[in-house]
């Protein structure tokens, strides 16, 4: 068992939240943690001095690029262990090409985000929203399923993009519920999809025949706008687009005139550009519910990443294989 | 195998919602539905006609009161199936004396309220309608873990009051995620309460030990403003109050004075008056998510209950008891 040095890189408003008092007691019993405040550039005074003698980096959001020029001065760096989910942003080509071992803590990443999505699927199959809204105006009785034909949870088809780890988290999360799950994924298989207890359907076949819509998707090249003009015009009437993905999913400006048009409603967590402009009409579209990307791990959730990293080390340190290593080949299919 | 004769009584725009051609087709298979066009009172012309030879009244919404004056005038009457919750509204004492058998469809109107509830719960903990209103606000960004401390559905503690239908379907569905669940009721055993894997408290320590406090006790005397103003006051900072079982729980206007603090937040689905005075508070706090009594059963939802009822009508064709059937002694702890 060896005890690898530890250096910490990430926004340093994310150490107390993510790192329990708890957890980093579990931390230092395996690794030697090197100066217990996080690195935020990797220019700072003492960065040289970490480096020099860092063999892990623990990683979390605001994790400057681990460039070529950084990597001179990390001769013992061994591996990146990020406790977040997408590595895209500060694991460069170089650390690729260095064959520096990568884990994401995406898969803790994906629980909350899933959460998050199965309220918003619930409440928009009721059109919660809406009811909402509508019982502000109206302030009187009305017969709500004459407003709002077909409100429920039952019978309904939910429309997954992207057999992802958030989606196939949504997929079991939704099985207690009387509602039929089609998925649309390029690498899932028919018989993935019967083992997962959905239908496996093309894009433009999911979008017009589903209630509610949700995009879990890795923003790639591939799906810059997956959700474009022709698309989002597929919609069903009163259908719910729920999008705690990436805003790059999405042609924005053909969003907010389908919404415009109050044909459709959604549940937007991320959007393009992140924070949206003061002026963005999404911000007051009545059938918009809009957050600002906070699907994903936040607050105490955060600690699920941490202890998720935290065990990637512990298995480093003991000679075995990440549980939730990252090869560069993923990438393309990769968040 | 008798062929009962079944007449429906209920508000009339509720049975295409409810019964679907396939589910009248069904209850034709084992009775003889009178007249398919649901009485809406007991005093219509053709009330008499149909009331002679009624063996079974199959109720629902809207369902006027069954006093004695109707039953003298229903002399083969020997069940009232309800395809809806309650039955304190129509089964009057009379019927009880009378000893007619007595189904309700509560167990399956609980499923719709208990999917409300969750998303609610899960949406609470996240603080997202706060920050859907912050975002709204400052259109900028800002570090919410920061504006909202604890935000997230990690480690939080839930309390249900009530260990009803509802409140078992939500202690189930609340299963996969890292939640703690406490519970409420005067009749749960600590055994019970172990075997459904929460903890049985009393209610002022639930109140002041909960993130999010979800009501689920009948409307009964004893329930009568149950949180009230002192037990109100036992909220944690933060905490969320959920109620979608009625606003006979609640005192409402402490409630007000509590939410104008802004110190907790709620989300109601059940108020008492129902609807509320257009002048009520509650309609414009911005710590209140609103709904108009909808988290029940509602559109293809009512299905459930049609199909449930049939399913008790064909048990009472072939001489069976009903599944779902309630005693006069139980009204006592039903709502």
């Amino acid at each position: 068992m060896r005890r690898p040095v530890v250096v910490l890189a990430m926004v340093p408003a994310l150490t107390p939240q993510l790192f329990t008092p708890e957890l980093l007691e579990r931390l230092r019993a395996t690794s030697e943690v090197l100066d217990g405040d996080p690195l935020t550039s990797f220019d700072e005074e003492r960065a040289g001095r970490l480096l020099a003698e860092a063999e892990v980096l623990l990683t979390g959001w605001g994790c400057p690029r681990i460039g070529r020029r950084v990597l001179d001065r990390a001769p013992r760096l061994r591996a990146i262990v990020h406790a977040a989910g997408t590595v895209k942003g500060h694991v460069s080509e170089a650390c690729w090409e260095r064959g520096l071992l990568v884990s994401s803590a995406a898969a803790a990443n994906a629980l909350p985000v899933a959460e998050y999505t199965v309220a918003a699927i619930l409440f928009a199959n009721k059109r919660v929203f809406r009811l909402q809204r509508r019982y502000r105006e109206v302030r009187a009785f009305r017969w709500w399923p004459d407003e709002l034909p077909g409100l429920g949870n039952f019978g309904k088809t939910v429309g997954l993009v992207g057999a992802s780890r958030v989606g196939r988290r949504v997929i079991e999360l939704l099985r207690p519920f009387d509602l039929a799950v089609q998925v649309h994924d390029p690498y899932l298989t028919a018989a993935e999809a019967a083992e997962l207890g959905v239908r496996a359907t093309e894009l433009d076949e999911l979008v017009a025949t589903s209630d509610v819509v949700s995009l879990h998707a890795p923003a790639i090249p591939e799906t810059r706008h997956l959700m474009d003009r022709r698309r989002l015009a597929l919609l069903r009437d009163g259908a719910t687009l729920v999008n705690t993905a990436r805003g790059w999913l999405v042609d924005g400006e053909a969003l907010v005139d389908e919404l415009r048009s109050g044909r459709i409603d959604a549940v937007i967590d991320t959007t393009d550009p992140e924070v949206l402009p003061p002026d963005s009409p999404l911000y007051d579209l009545p059938n918009v519910f809009l957050t600002p990307h906070v699907a994903g791990a936040m607050g105490a959730e955060t600690q699920r990443l941490a202890a998720l990293a935290i065990e990637e080390i512990e298995r480093y340190a003991a000679g075995e294989p990440f549980r939730h290593g990252i090869a560069r080949e993923d990438l393309g299919r990769l968040a």
